[in-house]
């Protein structure tokens, strides 16, 4: 066969599977927005269908013949017809090193831990759960054994979520941070008074607030005839192709900021997929290279701009249209204060920007000391505890508000959690470059402009796809690897201003 | 392999096909509801992959040894296995006569055509549309010569939507249907003061029309934890599973009967679908047995309780709460005659009981000699214009509103027209013999009571599902096989007294 057609059919082959895994996406955001109560069992099962039919597509021997053959000839094809033959291989070659029958194994045993997890927390006992955490680290260690490592079982697993990156290079980066945000905490915890100020105890009209959201979302370039938000009870983002890509937010009265930041947090994440390349549609390049660094277009739009002062002085007048009198005596300055309330408390996704990090290094080490065989699952929650004492001055009530909060581990995606973090140090190293690049970067974000922020993204991130790893990307679009000086230099100047620091 | 084994693993594929078609219904649901404008062509591709993983994995000769394995050992399976295994064995047999080549060719033909179709309404210009319908035609022929067929070739397409039902018994049935319907509307034509009534042309809110929908809905016994009802361009029902069953409705402020007759509508078609048996969920038994009798379900609860005088006189109070003050001076009497005008008219979806037959009879005919190469194509316009003309005593001024009104042929959907028809018809004798069933029928209904009339629905027609034909299945729940008779005597006693027929 001729190395060309060799490509369109691995071409067709990949879009085959995609279509498969778009299709099960479908499926997914139904079931979180849409479907009825009774419809769950039925659901479960075209996942389980579709799921298998898109794995077997992918990992068969004709698919693996297609992507070998087209290798040998990748000195006929172009720069991006290169990438994604390596790409395909990279994916091919990681999914068969995992047996079928561990495939099967593992997925059931999710299953049962997730159904075990979801009863453990509502009674807030960690021993309902114990014997199927047990599973899962045991299971997790054997998948690393398959996969293979050169230093650290946990590096395999870490592989799956931020290709490149190391265990030995996230103690390295995690020793800097833990240090410097314990720190940096103690000092605004002195300084802060608490509780919050009065006015953010009124009732926000959710109609209100979902308005609010998507005139944000329309102002931040997230194209509603490519995509929608709708309400679900967690929000998240999902993409069926580059030109259907969705997000949800949820509302509460009581809360002020928090379907707005939801909202834009998913806009982030959306925009991103938005912006991959019309020709790489239905490819693998289409796709983000790690989860750090999808995070890090979710937490630099939701916290570098949509908590700071230019972004409220922005939409103060707005807000006060929409809250009429509810805003009178609230100026820009109180808002993007209230937006930046820092306290240490119990639940990861409630973490401010000074703490969230702090949740992220207790549980890397817990799961790296569970993958190396350190920790017992048994002593999980007293671990857990523990750390949260010493890292957050933090005392856990029950294991529902401590060591059963995520849902993560009952998933077995171990090595997940310290791509949240990886976002906030790309994030950061990210918005430190663009205020330079960008002319009168801080005036556009006061006159609700954010194409010129977008359009650097774009550019440097977006279109990119999976062409390059994270790591990559962020050297190149910043001129230093991944590293946690910018984010804390950012954390320090905008706190130390705040609480009027030493 | 044992025999329980064989039936077991046909079961297992089974379930996969329906799964895999389930998810590809999700698609379609989602592209009519929710679907941002942009994602049409990746839900297009996506779900050509999805039809055709289905389409192979039903068809393929593993699936075919299974059935004829299963077949053999037919004596030993149980009565329901053995519907299962002959349903089987009827849908592969039906669907592996036609050539795989020809599936693509007639898909890719009826997408052109539909693209034409489209275009060829908007600008009222049939020769757009001809080329494409001659080809739909061309491929009709051929399919119903692989498909085989006794006397006429019609009966090979008409198979495919009302099984066992031949061309030579609808015209017989609709000679006397169309003398008798066209006879009656012309005396109702002289009888009726024109135009309808004053108080129908207000506002109706909108939120109202959609509020009561839901509850005469709730009231039929629509599981609402098991569906759902959304807005769409087109009103439709849809299913991925006996728990999941959705329909959609229009809202038009103008209108105060269309959004509620269309979710009584889709309504009937929902209860039906969700009242297949729990043990056949995901196999093929949970079906209908034919589009005539899904559509019997659905005009049954449409004409005949939501058309009565009964279901008025229960929900006056209601709507005049909903409605404060637009209904004081009206009647139930005035709203059961409003919901019953009869007025020929040109488009077929907004006719009424006793013209509807006519447009069908016309499309049936023009088919028909179409299918037996009797009519050429570019004479459709000529054909269809004097049928409408001696049949409804209406004057064609466009194609748009004549021959290019309705999607089938585009689909290539030659046979599903009669389907309508033949639905009228059962509805009208399953009605009759549940009336003189259900003790107190007609007291029931105006008591807002529905759980007689869907029991019995439940325990004749909707749990039988696919084990018996739509002839068998009326013939054994009303005595007679399908016929005429029943449903013109309700349309001269009802119309007969409305307008005081001599």
């Amino acid at each position: 066969m001729k190395s060309s057609a060799v490509y369109e059919r691995l071409q067709t082959r990949l879009r085959d599977v995609t279509n498969l895994r778009a299709a099960a996406a479908v499926l997914e955001w139904d079931q979180e927005v849409n479907m009825p109560p009774k419809g769950t069992d039925a659901r479960g099962r075209q996942l389980g269908t579709l799921n298998a039919h898109a794995h077997t597509l992918f990992t068969c021997e004709e698919t693996g013949d297609l992507i070998s053959q087209a290798g040998e000839d990748a000195e006929h094809l172009d720069p991006d017809a290169r990438s994604l033959v390596n790409e395909a291989a990279y994916d091919y070659d990681r999914a068969r090193r995992i047996p079928e029958v561990f495939v099967r194994r593992f997925s059931e045993a999710r299953s049962r831990a997730y159904q075990a997890w979801l009863e453990a927390r509502k009674r807030s006992d960690f021993a309902l759960f114990l014997p199927h955490l047990e599973t899962i680290v045991r299971l997790c260690r054997e998948e690393a054994e398959y996969l293979g490592y050169r230093e650290n079982p946990y590096d395999a697993l870490l592989e799956g979520y931020e290709r490149g990156m190391t265990t030995a290079e996230l103690r390295r980066i995690f020793s800097v941070l833990g240090t410097s945000q314990r720190e940096l905490t103690a000092r605004i915890g002195a300084a802060q008074e608490s509780p919050g100020p009065d006015w953010l105890r009124q009732s926000w009209d959710v109609n209100r607030q979902w308005e609010f959201s998507l005139r944000v979302l329309r102002d931040m370039g997230y194209d509603f005839d490519a995509g929608r938000q709708d309400r679900s009870a967690h929000p998240f983002t999902t993409n069926f192709s580059i030109h259907d890509v969705r997000i949800t937010t949820r509302l509460s009265e009581d809360d002020f900021f928090s379907a707005l930041f939801s909202s834009i947090h998913e806009g982030g994440h959306a925009l991103y997929e938005q912006g991959f390349r019309e020709e790489d549609e239905g490819l693998l390049l289409a796709a983000a290279p790690s989860l750090g660094m999808h995070e890090s277009q979710s937490r630099l739009w939701e916290n570098l701009i949509g908590r700071s002062l230019a972004f409220w002085t922005h939409y103060l007048p707005t807000l006060r249209e929409l809250y009429p009198g509810q805003l009178d005596r609230v100026g820009a300055e109180q808002l993007y204060r209230a937006a930046n309330r820092v306290s240490p408390s119990l639940i990861r996704v409630e973490a401010d920007e000074c703490t969230y990090n702090l949740h992220i290094i207790l549980r890397f080490e817990l799961e790296v000391a569970l993958i190396e065989g350190n920790l017992a699952v048994a002593d999980v929650p007293a671990a857990w505890n523990e750390k949260m004492k010493r890292y957050l001055g933090v005392i856990v009530p029950n294991d529902a508000l401590g060591c059963l909060q995520d849902i993560h581990w009952s998933h077995g995606s171990f090595g997940y959690f310290p791509t949240y973090a990886l976002g906030n140090l790309y994030a950061a190293q990210l918005f430190n470059t663009m205020k330079q690049e960008v002319p009168g970067f801080d005036a556009q974000i006061e006159r609700g402009e954010f194409r010129g922020c977008l359009d650097w993204l774009r550019s440097r991130i977006h279109r990119t796809g999976r062409r390059k790893t994270a790591i990559e990307i962020i050297h190149e679009a910043t001129g230093t690897p991944p590293e946690p000086g910018v984010f804390l230099a950012y954390l320090e100047s905008k706190y130390g201003s705040l609480y009027n620091l030493g």
